[in-house]
């Protein structure tokens, strides 16, 4: 059976006190709604439809860059979840499948759990997924008999025996897409906040004799966010669920606690992540490589056996062959690092392709940009690049080649050659002596005057 | 009905195992007396006390740098409470008013909560704040009677009845000023450990037909530090308090348990704060502002759309305007970059003066120490710092001026000018081999000889 | 009774996925078998047998960095408990006193819980460590007679009532040798996974009439690592422990759960360490220093009243005497930095000796390497190295001298002299704004032709 996915995106977070849409806030990297969109997506569907409202724009676009063929359609009014769904009817009038209900804003649903919900629908009109709360508070609650689901009730008109029940409801659910249409189009809003709720089909599905079951989840899963808060809270189960399975799969974390991993991070067995290592998006790590503490990582990729850090940072691009080291407070962007090259100590290496085995001396810049465009650097294998030298690019240093500590390289540096840029040293005996006597008493003269 | 404050300050804090006074211990970047003296002033006290021991001038020293008017007083002799209390008998002897006793280790009284305190005078001669323990132990226990405060009876005279009850004895007390003194001059030491007892005065108060009762706050409040154990979970309270009013404010934090804030920070709505940021005293970030991972702030301003990090020092008198970015390894000091400026990689920017747009170069360092004195330096709009540029303070770069590469700049530099300073290059072909040979044949004698 | 250790140490940890043998992981920077034979040290051991398997030379190396004198026995074949210990039997064979048999993979038994198992021994042919399981799960159960251990029954077969006991088996035991390879010799392996089980010789001597007993310890010191997701929880449980030792012991920790500590790490009273610090192994911290946040030390020394961070990095040989102040972005190795000299910005210190009150300008490189081999810097007392000075080792900078700014150092400067290597600056009128506008045309010409 085709699937068709409705994702409910349009809710304006007010709760958030931010300009930003709600589902755009993020989770490790990627927004809200991308989490919901993936976990979707795991059922191949068909056609995808993202409900959107406040901040339609930038929603938009977001849906649009984790899939470009998503359908938006826009939730002008806000009346309710039954409402918002209707808006995906028109996109869906000529698709004969399976619909399935997510939210824009509930980031973890497992693919396993929405599986269990098309499974289900093999025996059942409507599944709803449901979660067995541990505080179930004012959850609307599902009433079950086997695996039938009778009815899902509000807290508020819940009898103190259903109000035992901890099986609650998460709005989440899948239905035949022309069954679905045609109950939301029985839904009234005869209620205190004058809504159309979506919860409401099952009642009215009851009533035509079709039949419903609930599949159940993890708590977690079905965990939306409202606030800074949650998100925080979001954040943290994230990063739990991702630093568990790489321990399981082989990879050394000193303090799980301190590695924060981005959607996408993705790390070799036998890896070692030290401390305080943070993982922005796009970071693949091979393994046996080692990463000191306080190293930050976006968009790059580090080879087995290579050695970063502490207090590296790698930008996007910046490509780190095997056995590479990079020391620290060292930058390196849009480069590529060959094999044994090393990068030990406060240097930027930007735009740049550095050869196997060179080794780039502390305070090394590579001058990228001229203040309008940006220019490459190449180093060849085996070049000594002493300390301190800028590299002005345009700029080429051979196999072999060498540049003297402080030297300010404008031209190419042959094969074998060694560049030198540089004034003679002059010792004057005494001046220093002099210098500060002088100092001093231009101090102790100011100090008078002033004090 | 006026109030004054009298703080107790005198405490050893032997198990500090410490030089420094307990009381001036910080949380926050804050003495513990601070944070007492700042929950007292809610209050706007006509009259401050503060009552002395251990390491007398460095307390009194602190107390006058958070309240210049606050007396203080010395107890020679550790007598107890009541006997610390009298000290300030003589501040306070032409005082006519509500005296409300607190403690100079006990940070965390909410203003709510003295307010309530002053509030029930209005109904009983002594008020006494106590707190539901989760686990009451050793402490003494308050014995109601609807709200009236029948006594308070120590642990080990209690009994088993009594035990169990659970509002427990803070020490924090309001009472009528003469009251006070009066019923003080009644209590008596005749006890195991010989000391004069503050709690003392409820029981004189009740022979002499006086009222009190109880004003009931959370057990964190009256939360006391005794060692540096103590000190770190104290911390840790204030942060988390901190870290979630800035989630309700509309801040975003990545992950709130690695940023770290000051009692003062002050960040704007939709500032998003990355991992492992260290917020120092005297920072304010406005709206919209991003700091990446690794930062340290102290004494700085961040203003609107600014971006910071990751690996960046703002030291005192930092202060970035609009759109600013400062990047990796960098560090800057009482200086004022102007808006849309760039100090992107590897510098040192301290006692300067950078002009709007301007961009500084990696690797640039204004040279503002001579060896006995700072000098400033000047950078102009829309000027162009080229990477390890040495700018000898004091000098100034003009408007649209630029500096080479590797230049020493020791003189101004004319709006629109190019700076130079730099040694042609040379390139000495084979060299380089030749030079590594040598170096490899010198090596390989030299471990010969060794060997 | 002099003592013998057995240490298990055999175990493949498959469920590490790891190419490292399992005991050789680490925990506060030493392997685990590290931990556990320095738990067994303190009992003075006459010999220390370890029982390796799985990577033995790699183990073997590792035993006797930790004791040169441990007897290292292979068991090529793995058959379980009793047998490993089986192998310790040649290396035993002339020895005459107990045998405490421990595992390489359990870091964490306190020295007083085997003292009190020796202490046991006087009374009871075997003595087993048992620890009170708060969820005793699968493992093996300790049957008990007031201080007689009666058997200890495998989870599968016991009864209900068996089930419901919580003083588990650990494995660790103490027992007299020749009674010990005794009753190993009589253990069979007639069970469902072929093995011979050391458990089993309580069985065996009570059918011989000899007396076992257990001593208790805390679970946490029987645990085991058997994961990367334990080897996590191992470190965790380590830092705690640790931390709370340094709070006793006086050392302020801002945010504990951020400080890392290394197995020998050791700082003195009233020593301040703020937020984010890591600790590699081999560093001491005298009383008073003071550690700001993001800094990494190895193998370094930081003497009273020193001033360190943040962004700091000591690396192995880094030794700082009283008042020193190493700042921002700044990498010292293998020198020493003596009494209040200062290195405050983005430099690299190797190799290297700074004379006491030296200052250290920003951007400053020793050049310590040529390609081939290292050399080491020398400066003076009083010195003043100016900013971006590059001092190509071996040099050496006298008392009182000076350097420039920019300059490179190659020939030793005298005391009180000036070292001087600067071009003059020169600058052109007009050209910066020239070169813009010509950079900014032909920009606009390439991205016309490549539009």
């Amino acid at each position: 059976m085709p699937v068709a996915l409705v994702i409910l995106a349009a809710g304006q977070g007010t709760r958030m006190k931010s300009d930003l849409p709600k589902v755009l806030h993020r989770v490790a990297h990627a927004p809200l709604l991308a989490h919901a969109m993936r976990a979707g997506a795991t059922l191949s569907p068909d056609r995808t439809v993202v409900v959107m409202g406040h901040g339609a724009d930038a929603v938009a676009d977001a849906a649009h860059e984790i899939d470009g063929d998503a359908h938006v359609v826009i939730q002008t009014e806000r009346k309710g979840t039954a409402h918002a769904v209707d808006q995906a009817r028109d996109a869906l009038k000529d698709f004969d499948g399976d619909v399935v209900v997510l939210y824009g804003d509930t980031p973890f649903i497992r693919p396993e759990t929405l599986d269990s919900m098309v499974a289900a629908r093999a025996t059942h009109d409507i599944v709803i997924l449901g979660f067995d709360a541990a505080d179930p508070g004012r959850y609307g609650r599902l009433v079950t008999d086997g695996d039938r689901l009778d009815r899902i009730v509000e807290f508020k008109d819940a009898t103190d025996e259903e109000r035992a029940i901890t099986l609650c409801n998460s709005g989440v659910l899948a239905c035949d897409a022309a069954t679905l249409f045609d109950l939301i189009a029985g839904v009234g809003n005869d209620n205190a906040s004058g809504e159309y709720y979506l919860t409401d089909i099952v009642a009215l599905a009851r009533e035509r004799g079709l039949s419903a079951t609930a599949v159940t989840c993890d708590e977690v899963e079905t965990m939306g966010v409202n606030s800074r808060a949650d998100l925080a809270t979001a954040e943290a189960v994230f990063q739990r669920r991702a630093r568990a399975a790489l321990l399981d799969a082989g990879v050394t974390l000193l303090a799980p606690e301190t590695v924060f991993l981005s959607h996408d991070t993705v790390i070799g067995r036998d890896a070692v992540i030290e401390q305080n290592v943070v993982f922005g998006p796009g970071v693949t790590v091979e393994t046996g490589a080692l990463i000191h503490p306080f190293t930050h990582l976006e968009h790059c990729h580090v080879s087995r056996g290579a050695e970063i850090g502490p207090f590296t940072r790698l930008r996007p691009g910046a490509e780190l062959a095997e056995n590479v080291k990079v020391g620290n407070f060292v930058e390196i962007k849009n480069s590529e690092i060959a094999a044994g090259a090393k990068v030990n100590h406060l240097s930027y290496v930007g735009d740049a392709s550095v050869g196997e085995r060179a080794n780039i001396g502390a305070g090394t810049i590579t001058c990228n940009y001229d203040g309008v465009m940006k220019h490459r650097t190449t180093i060849g294998a085996d070049a000594f690049i002493g300390s301190d030298t800028m590299l002005v690019a345009p700029v080429t240093v051979g196999n072999r080649a060498m540049t003297a500590s402080g030297a300010v390289i404008t031209a190419d540096v042959e094969d074998g050659a060694l560049a030198m840029a540089r004034t003679p040293q002059q010792n004057k005996p005494g001046r220093a002596i002099r210098l500060m006597e002088m100092l001093r008493a231009k101090k102790a003269r100011r100090d008078q005057e002033t004090g």
